[in-house]
């Protein structure tokens, strides 16, 4: 089943809209290479952020929050007990969260932190194709790092199956932008390869996602509006670029200039191809 | 009592090349998502910036520095231990060192990490109005995660008590910046909206006031003549640019740029209203 | 003995040309001010960053990389147990790693952690002229924090020493920069001011030298390649940029456009003046 352009469309700019005037704080477990690029693109596009990730304050930071992030871009013992604690929390308080499972697959690390962390069911996934291909348990799976080896085309069947059986939303991103919750699917051609240019921009995606998470209780059109306002600014974005550095810089100017207009005028949903 | 603008502009102008000459080193235990602006910050106004903080080395490192800058935002308990330690060194050396209290009032892990640096003496303590009037003890102040709460106007006396009791210089910035000393109180107007779209700003300018309180023993000029050159340089910079993306680098090139004339232009001391 | 300037050209050419079509995985183990700029300026060049530190993950995750880049600037305890882990892993699996040893000389939980990785044989340490001359051993050698109390020049039969008797690449970056195995010198002349008006680009480079470095077994050329490019980035950059914010925008942009071309038209090879 899919929705028809235009109420996608109109949707995202609601919840955009919404997301804007709620300015919602969004508490950030996220990994050292993201952490400014992420709190600026929140800033950028009107949420409100926060970097906490001590166990002695995550579980009560969270009781301040809209919604929780966690992204294990850079692991430690310590920064996995505070996420298993904040996840906990969340869930506890009925607050969404978004796990950005960075690097699954690679490491038994990862695994193990993924694994726990699932536990405390949360509400999106997000990741690039070869970490929810990892996440979802498909064999012999390996990202080259943190950077996919596969497309989300290839991923689509685990995203679909990981979105059913952990009853969550599933973001696969990639040049096709793959949204599920296991049974309906959305898949979104904004966005521009300079974004895979630029360190970290699929963790401020994840960030970004829980702004909107925070605010509508149905988190299939808050991830999609989320990946959809991304990927068209991520576009619009590339047009002034001369390169990664002054991509991020109108990037970054774009989350906070865009509007329902350029929804309206920019959105692509990519028609089922296989 | 209060200093005439032309006073005021003259002693911050021959604070700024007295401190670009002297280049002091400032030693930085500083917050995960504010360490690349506020490094690049004193960079670009012509200090010298390091983040160091093991517990085994920061009290050695106190002794190479001119000041140290300690800022809460992104605490663990082995952070909090070696600000204390470090604090500790830096009031037996004699050194200025400036607390930034991020998200005082949000968690009892950053009430009581205030609470034990408080005991080794700030020469400065910098915040917004929310943390500022959450260090001074106000009831029931909570921020908003780590964005204000509260208009520095509103903040004024607690600053004021705060500063006389600690025996130090409070800032409390927003859209008017007020700096005291628990007698004096400059009030300046200059900066821009631009400013809050942009993290760690905030935090940034506690490491630039660490600059200015190396170089000279009146600690309340110094944190005047930090808070006027910031504030004018992010109102400058607030021109060119289109978005936060495009600020925060004009912002980096003001804060190299701006000179005597600059200040003399623009500096904005607002008349009490209160 | 000295290449000549053609040489050097056409080997870096090739070289970058060579990085650029592997995409080697650079696994760093960074300070936390570095991690964005040195995560982009991979990423600008044409290499794959991850930024992974953790003590039960490091060794896996090198037998998946191409070059270890390991960054004593933000030091800590379990950080350093982790480097150590990391590099004799790096050395056991035969991968190249780079050393940088920020602020050696400063502290003794510097010079003491340096003293423990150099026992794992790096392939090439990259340091300001301060930091070789302390890893060299110089008595009474004491950096300014961050920054270099010294030129390259003074430090030049210090790199040259240190690299015989670690049978190491050594390079020593500043005004010229300085590349030697303890036999061969190379100095190069490019680069900016600029450069050192931004944070960590030092550190960054250490990370592109990790790029170089996975893709040949003559680290002595992939050094002199690394820090070519770089530096002829790096000059091409201040062009266009009006102060440290722009700067470090149009040397992301440089490192992604630099190519063939620009190298053979700016190398810089400095004659031997002492």
């Amino acid at each position: 089943m899919s929705a028809s352009r235009a109420a996608i469309a109109e949707s995202t700019a609601t919840l955009l809209a919404t997301m804007r005037a709620a300015r919602p704080l969004v508490h950030n477990i996220a990994n050292y290479v993201s952490m400014d690029v992420a709190a600026n693109a929140l800033l950028a596009i009107g949420a409100s952020p926060a970097m906490v990730h001590a166990r002695e304050e995550v579980a009560e930071f969270v009781g301040l929050s809209g919604a929780l992030v966690i992204n294990i871009g850079t692991l430690s013992m310590p920064w996995v007990e505070a996420m298993i604690i904040a996840a906990e929390a969340a869930t506890r308080h009925g607050k969404p969260w978004v796990l950005d499972p960075v690097g699954a697959g690679a490491t038994s690390l990862r695994n193990e932190a993924v694994k726990s962390l699932l536990l405390h069911r949360p509400s999106i996934i997000r990741g690039n194709a070869s970490e929810i291909m990892a996440v979802a348990g498909g064999a012999g799976v390996a990202p080259k790092g943190v950077d996919s080896a596969n497309t989300t085309q290839e991923a689509l069947a685990f995203a679909v199956s990981l979105a059913e059986h952990e009853h969550c939303i599933v973001i696969a991103t990639g040049a096709i932008d793959i949204i599920t919750d296991g049974r309906r699917v959305v898949k979104l051609g904004n966005g521009s390869p300079m974004m895979a240019k630029v360190t970290a921009l699929g963790c401020a995606l994840s960030a970004v996602t829980g702004a909107f998470a925070a605010i509508t209780t149905d988190k299939f059109d808050a991830a999609v509006a989320a990946v959809a306002v991304y990927g068209i600014a991520g576009e619009i974005a590339a047009e002034p670029a001369k390169g990664p550095g002054s991509y991020r810089v109108a990037f970054l100017d774009e989350l906070e200039a865009i509007g329902a207009k350029d929804i309206e005028r920019h959105l692509k949903i990519v028609d089922e191809i296989s």
